[in-house]
């Protein structure tokens, strides 16, 4: 299943009924309302488990069971909505912990001329980044000239996870979204050169600092529920600009897999429903280009995860 | 004012009428419940700013209008709370940011052996780790003996702020707060000895891992309201082990003032109401003493902040 937030009513969880079609699952007109409780928001679905899924799996159902007049009515309702028209959220607008493991595709680290990591490497990206599909990114007004794209297979936990081992890791992922995890470039020179451990460390910092601004990141269009995803190494992974391909890979090439990234950081990071973990970004960014490319008013950026959908946002000034 | 979160019902805001009792402002027996709404979390109310404020004033007025009989009986029906006994979540239990700023007192950075920075430095500290008053640290079962506190001032912000100048920076503040940055030291001495940037940037990301473990961020008990503190920039801190005085200092040490570091980090954060920034631990941490000296399971661990209150916790074995 693929879950979506909607922006009505604050943020109402949907479900797509079909690739065109979302099941706005907090409307009161749907047709089992009444006998079914879908819980408030997809991360509560999520945190449901089997009980929550069983219970949307059962409103989609529903909808499959409709004459084309029936379905005609909860469309003129809004009870089904265009997904093309659809305003949407982050699909998990407000997560606890969105922790975002990066440094983690082997072509990437070579394009950044960047060691191949002893240990997984990652930060925490503050949700009030968050925005949705569709929504625009704000290049910001003291920053607006090195911000720049990274595509990222992004975790969606189902289950409070701490202290895991990798063998037990993917019991605790309930689905699979999509972020762009962009940043702001301009501090990354000062990283990369430093000789000294001082300045370094202070590079490092204000990297992180450049992927906090407000609208950095764009998170969804859904959360694909796990068991759709056969395999999360093998995934394609493909990010565009106005149409053009920049990055172009498979999760294939990740450094550490989902079980080790999730083993990792749970040694410290406890990790609850709704909670994320990015998986890193191929190679590909506009920083790595010759020449380097960044993002500008009016271009559109999308993320295309197979399996999970696109991820397209508008670039407007801040 | 004192706000608090009571655990009741899953998180109720309280206020202090007196230093010994909470007003359970969720409590539907509340004499004005009915006259006056109250905003369903400390959250909530500081984000209705002057008219949230005013509206829980009004609740404490009418407390202090009743006769002696009146008062026992809301005693009588819980919604009035003995402070002592109240068990209380942190009282901002789940925010969208908590950022730490840190090496931000002058001898605490000499204890550390650590340059005055050129600029502020912080993490984000991930929010499954806030903990109320009276809860439990527990010590991490892999990495239980380098677990140091760092009594913290808090800062909450009453409105979004982003991008913010020194001079308006106070206005984005509604309350204080104490943390208890609390920190597992395992990784600092490979931090602080690293010779080459690379091993320097590694250590530093291990060292803020240690600060992520569940329960590492006690909170509270209450948060005071801005009104109530004259000047962030003269506080008392001091915290204390089993009662021993182990950091005893004054906000009046840091190196970065409060609206300097809104002003630093709003330049990429964007903070929202009840979002919160800690603002570095003065000196006597355990990690710096000589003997070092770290938690262990029977402790009761205490930070006093002058005008908001002691935030105490007992210290377990994870």
């Amino acid at each position: 299943m693929k879950l979506v937030t909607l922006a009505a009513g604050g943020g109402r969880p949907g479900v797509l009924v079909d690739d065109d079609t979302i099941l706005d699952l907090g409307h009161p007109g749907r047709p089992d309302a009444a006998l079914a409780h879908v819980p408030a928001g997809v991360r509560e679905i999520l945190a449901a488990g089997a009980d929550g899924l069983s219970t949307v799996r059962g409103a989609v159902a529903q909808i499959g069971r409709l004459s084309a007049e029936g379905r005609a009515a909860l469309v003129a309702d809004g009870v089904l909505v265009r997904y093309a028209g659809a305003k949407l959220l982050a699909p998990l607008p407000a997560p606890g912990l969105l922790f975002s493991a990066g440094a983690n595709y082997k072509a990437h680290l070579e394009e950044m001329k960047v060691a191949f990591p002893p240990r997984p490497a990652g930060f925490v990206k503050n949700t009030n980044t968050l925005i949705g599909h569709g929504e625009p990114i704000l290049l910001p007004r003291a920053h607006p000239d090195m911000v720049d794209y990274e595509g990222e297979m992004t975790i969606v936990f189902g289950s409070t996870c701490h202290a895991v081992r990798e063998e037990d890791a993917l019991r605790y992922v309930a689905g699979y979204t999509i972020a762009n995890d962009v940043s702001a470039r301009d501090w990354v020179r000062e990283f990369l050169d430093a000789k000294t451990p001082a300045v370094s460390r202070d590079g490092h910092d204000r990297n992180i600092l450049g992927k906090q601004f407000p609208t950095f990141c764009p998170l969804g269009p859904v959360v694909v529920t796990a068991d759709e995803i056969d395999d999360p190494h093998d995934m394609s992974i493909r990010t565009t600009i106005n149409g053009e391909v920049l990055q172009d890979s498979n999760t294939s090439d990740m450094v550490f897999n989902v079980p080790q990234l999730i083993a990792y950081f749970s040694q410290w990071y406890c990790f609850r429903a709704g909670d994320m973990m990015t998986t890193g970004s191929p190679d590909g960014v506009g920083f790595a280009r010759k020449p380097q490319l960044f993002l500008r008013p009016g271009d559109r950026v999308s993320v295309t995860v197979g399996g999970v959908g696109t991820l397209e946002n508008p670039v407007v000034s801040g």
